[in-house]
């Protein structure tokens, strides 16, 4: 039976649920499928997530290594192909909660880099399991700087050899997924050297563990690094290499090759390795972020419609903490938000298949926008999503700190995804420095991308809102975004040119501004982000009342972003104290409004409570019933306390003697 | 033997640290005191905290209850008394990784709360450890609103007994430390009903578990609420009350009593309660928010100053990474919070030490003002800290998300800190309430407390600031935070007075600017915090460079929060766009000042490495050696994966034979 608080929020929607829940999906069939998956995969035992938040850092990686295994018979079973509709469905019905990940990044590392021999040799033996692989690039004293890895790969013309070692501590090995335990093979990044001389980071397959006992190879050195904040189903692992042999043709050899005499020859272009990494993080936003901030502000919202504390009126019932306008700004921008993102992926989806297909044809031309996109919408989606989660759980008090509401960890996964695929600080500075060239270019009347073009419009001027309800107009605030993402570029750029001409190095100058370029490269993100969502609103069907709740959204997630922001909009007067004021009132109205929708909202976002495993945010919205059958399975809920023998008897015992 | 790169950073300090470490801890002698304490603490093998990050929930527990017995052998031992110097850091070098910290509550709260008879009987029973204590106020279904507690204790004359019950499950006692599976006794706060009417919430001494062989008594249900984000080693417990009878003389009596008859006898004031709850939340915010951040700013400057990431100029060789000014701008202003914070804990511990005067002199006026400064600044600290600590974190890169950082927990904890002693939204509006109040006496010219007189001083007017250099001066800024802090809680005092006089109902009124009295109070603390430190410094002996670096950290603090929180300076033209590029300048400039002094300025905390515990934040700054010496330690580390057997050997083995 569904707690009355939360049935009663359901009855009153404005909107359609499952035509918004097929709109999220992209269409009635997506959201066939998808269900298809999650019933399939939620049906079955095996991939059950029941104990999760009780088991140890073991368990969690032998029932990750265990569904990794059951899912290849499933996917037979259910005829599901990599290939096929259903694919991309079944790691997020899983949660991502699965071994082998790098096992595929290994397979389509070889596919990448690989020639067509290297291809047919390794790539079947990894898709049938022969061979477990991983993909071994970060060391301890390397990430984001690759040039700087300093794992050695000596060629040895004597015996066709490379000779692989880890030189210093500094250089070993550590973070590689799969590696810690269960690879038996990987893609080591290495410095090539032939006759002394160094030719940069290649690629080497080198095999870790026997196929027989799985024991290490001799040479190799492998673990696992150990307890992080989450990730606990993954072996995280190091490796040390010390001259360890691999025959020639295991480095990849598609774009460059090493010759039997030594000879380094190499070959075509690499700019398709960019390509690689711009398709991770944008696909890398859909599943690692966004979908954690829907199921966060899903747990967050049902909780705070159920919870009743303290009184809003004198002599009537203690209130839903969701009637608290605190409570509210709290939560409904991070539910705007993650509207917001969803719809902004799917503008990077679209670009990113444009560029596929002009890569298909050889122009490589739109690789400099879509990188310095996918940087920049990667850094600014997972940093607003981390923030965006902690947020949601600080909002559900003592209960959102229990590991059983699931927020925990929902932000302890999502707040590593601000790190891995390129730190945030330094895909920032890669958009900033897109945003530098376009602006001069765009200055100097050169062509720049369409997405950039906006840059060259700058003109002072002043918003023209005259009261509040002018800021509900999409034309007002998208300007105003751009108008401030125009300012912050210009004046960045105006900086960095005056230091300089003033006699600065370039690279001096360039550090002194890049706390203001992140700043301009953060404002070009939210400009695009708001411009999207209001476009997208502008071509929603008018029925079913979806385009009047999505443009509610869309104007919170405006207004919630210039109201916290508001330096950056009141600074050169572009909207003035009076106007921002305006802005505010607008805000705290809007809040009122989509309140009254907030459950359907994220009702539509149709997780299941497996889905959720949180005992604050199912379906049902029965909290404290769950707390309570939950807490009672956990392993610390022993009749007699395990210090019972050992500490507290012989305490009360003794001090009772002493009376 | 020190790192290098770590060693340089320490040659060239500006200031003594040993004198700095001695301005921090209150004086030479105060600084002995403590050496002396955390040298017997982590001498002793038996407070280790070194397995700490591979430790399951039950195996911390057992090792903070193992502690919390040998303390008091300890204490015995090393001459130390409860109202000895030496006391209040031995907590700080346990790291509060102890259990019983709930039982010294329950000895307060009868000391507070009971009868001279019953201080009597209990207290000795108490601190001789004939019984273990608890205090069981939080339910499932309340926590700050005391109010809406729902356990009922209805007095049974006949018997001369309470009875007390759990009506619902929303009832059940839930978060109390120590209950789970220590706790023979608590003490319930439940709603008291004599003859069928209902007096509020009282408190009741109940035993739950046997003093012979630990079992829960008759009507008891308890147990451990489970796993949570952190305080693995706190036994938070729940508590499920079936007709359990108490004779009644177990009700806490000093203010209030049920006489044989049932007759309800109310006497003496309670304000004295309030001081209770001020003094926990002053005392939390030294130990369990400004030490933790003080640890995580060691932990990432000086991991900041050893890694060495990419190059800042061309053919040089890699820099450390705190020489880019992003990295400084993500951890100088934590660092400068953390000292900022130190000295408004002396200004809040001054202000408690005189309402304590006041009130033994049975004066209660004061009560009001420390109970709005412990209640927004608690909320202010323990949410700025928390963010501090986050991005300390983040600043770390993929090791600052290892457990054998240490950041994870020191995070994980802090964040605690936003929720227990009165979640922190609450509180703000707690300290806005009181800035509405005096702002209006103060507009009628009715005196208020010295901290608020500065309510009747707004006067509109401009920033004289006329270059970059002016906002180095304290009069400037502290001036500045003053005019936003006067000009939210005015304008927030006139929105509410508006919505009143348009026919609001008050409360309705109240909610629709709880968002704006939240800021106000905000306003409020920043202001009191900017001008506490530049005050502080003012009153620095000059000598010996101490002065000068605090001056800077001062300016740092205060430009850092102009230059985040730029809107609400801007927002009437009081800062105009011009001089917030000052401030922006005079910030930046500041960054390269104080990175020069970044590792002394952390070395002046005087942590030990055992209490730091991190891989990344020893003093001798040997990271790799260390995260690879401290993985191999973790069970995940075994030569054989346990998944091996079981799924990978069938794997690899049946797809082989299937070829």
């Amino acid at each position: 039976s569904v707690n009355p608080d939360l049935a009663s929020e359901r009855q009153t929607a404005s909107f359609s649920v499952e035509k918004l829940t097929t709109l999220l999906d992209g269409g009635v069939e997506h959201t066939r499928i998808r269900r298809a998956v999650v019933e399939a995969i939620e049906g079955d035992p095996i991939f059950s997530r029941e104990n999760q938040y009780f088991q140890s850092q073991n368990e969690r990686y032998e029932a990750a290594v265990r569904k990794a295994v059951h899912l290849q018979k499933k996917m037979h079973e259910m005829g599901w192909t990599e290939n096929g509709p259903e694919f991309k469905y079944i790691y997020r019905a899983l949660s991502g909660d699965i071994a082998f990940l790098l096992h595929r990044i290994f397979m389509r590392c070889i596919s990448v880099l690989g020639s067509d021999k290297q291809i047919a040799k390794w790539v079947p033996l990894a898709s049938q399991y022969q061979l477990i692989g991983s993909y071994a690039q970060t060391e301890l004293g390397h990430g984001t700087y690759l040039q700087g890895l300093e794992t050695t790969a000596v060629f040895d013309i004597a015996t066709q050899e490379f000779i692989l070692n880890t030189p210093k501590i500094s250089a070993m090995k550590w973070w590689p997924g799969d590696m810690g335990r269960s690879a038996t093979h990987t893609v080591v990044f290495a410095q090539l050297c032939i006759h002394g001389k160094c030719y940069g980071v290649h690629p080497f397959i080198v095999q870790i563990r026997s196929l027989q006992d799985h024991s290490l190879c001799p040479g190799i050195t492998a673990g696992d690094i150990g307890p992080k904040m989450n990730f606990e189903h993954t072996d995280n692992g190091y490796l040390l290499l010390q001259n360890v042999r691999i025959p020639r043709e295991n480095m990849l050899n598609k774009f460059c090759e090493v010759q039997p005499d030594g000879t380094y020859v190499r070959r075509g272009s690499q700019q398709i390795n960019y390509f690689t990494m711009t398709t991770v993080r944008i696909t890398l936003i859909s599943d690692e972020v966004i979908i954690p901030l829907m199921k966060a502000c899903t747990i967050a919202i049902r909780y705070s419609v159920v919870r009743r504390q303290s009184k809003l009126k004198p002599g009537e019932q203690e209130a839903k903490i969701l009637d608290y306008q605190t409570q509210q700004e709290k939560l409904l921008p991070q539910l705007a938000a993650a509207y917001a993102f969803h719809f902004i992926k799917d503008y990077l989806q679209e670009l990113l298949d444009k560029g596929h297909r002009e890569i298909q044809r050889k122009n490589f031309d739109t690789l400099p926008e879509l990188h310095a996109f996918s940087s920049g919408f990667k850094a600014v989606v997972t940093q607003y999503c981390t923030s965006a989660v902690e947020i949601c759980l600080r909002a559900c008090g003592g209960h959102g700190y229990s590991l059983l509401s699931g927020l925990p960890s929902l932000y302890t996964k999502i707040l590593a995804s601000c790190i891995y695929e390129g730190e945030n600080t330094i895909l920032l500075l890669q958009t900033a420095r897109f945003l530098m060239k376009c602006f001069m270019a765009a200055s100097t009347g050169q062509p720049v991308p369409p997405s950039v073009t906006y840059l060259a419009a700058g003109k002072p001027g002043k918003c023209p809102a005259k009261n509040k309800l002018d800021f509900l107009s999409p034309d007002i605030y998208t300007e105003a975004y751009q108008h401030v993402a125009i300012r912050l570029v210009s004046s960045t750029a105006a900086k960095l040119q005056d230091l300089i001409q003033s006699g600065l190095k370039k690279h001096d100058a360039w550090n002194q501004c890049t706390v203001q370029l992140v700043q301009a490269a953060k404002a070009h993100c939210h400009y695009i982000t708001v411009k999207n969502f209001a476009e997208t609103v502008e071509k929603l069907e008018t029925k079913a009342g979806i385009q009047k709740i999505m443009k509610h959204l869309c104007d919170l997630f405006a207004l919630h972003g210039m109201f916290s922001n508001a330096g950056v909009f009141l600074h050169d007067g572009y909207i003035s104290g009076a106007q921002m004021d305006m802005v505010t009132a607008s805000y705290l109205d809007l809040l009122a409004v989509i309140r009254k929708d907030a459950v359907p909202l994220v009702d539509a976002f149709d997780f299941t409570d497996k889905s959720l495993n949180s005992a604050l945010g199912s379906y049902d919205g029965q909290v404290y019933q769950r707390l309570y059958e939950w807490a009672q399975k956990s392993p610390t809920n022993k009749q007699i306390s395990p210090a019972y023998e050992r500490y507290l008897k012989p305490l009360l015992h003794n001090t009772r003697s002493k009376m």
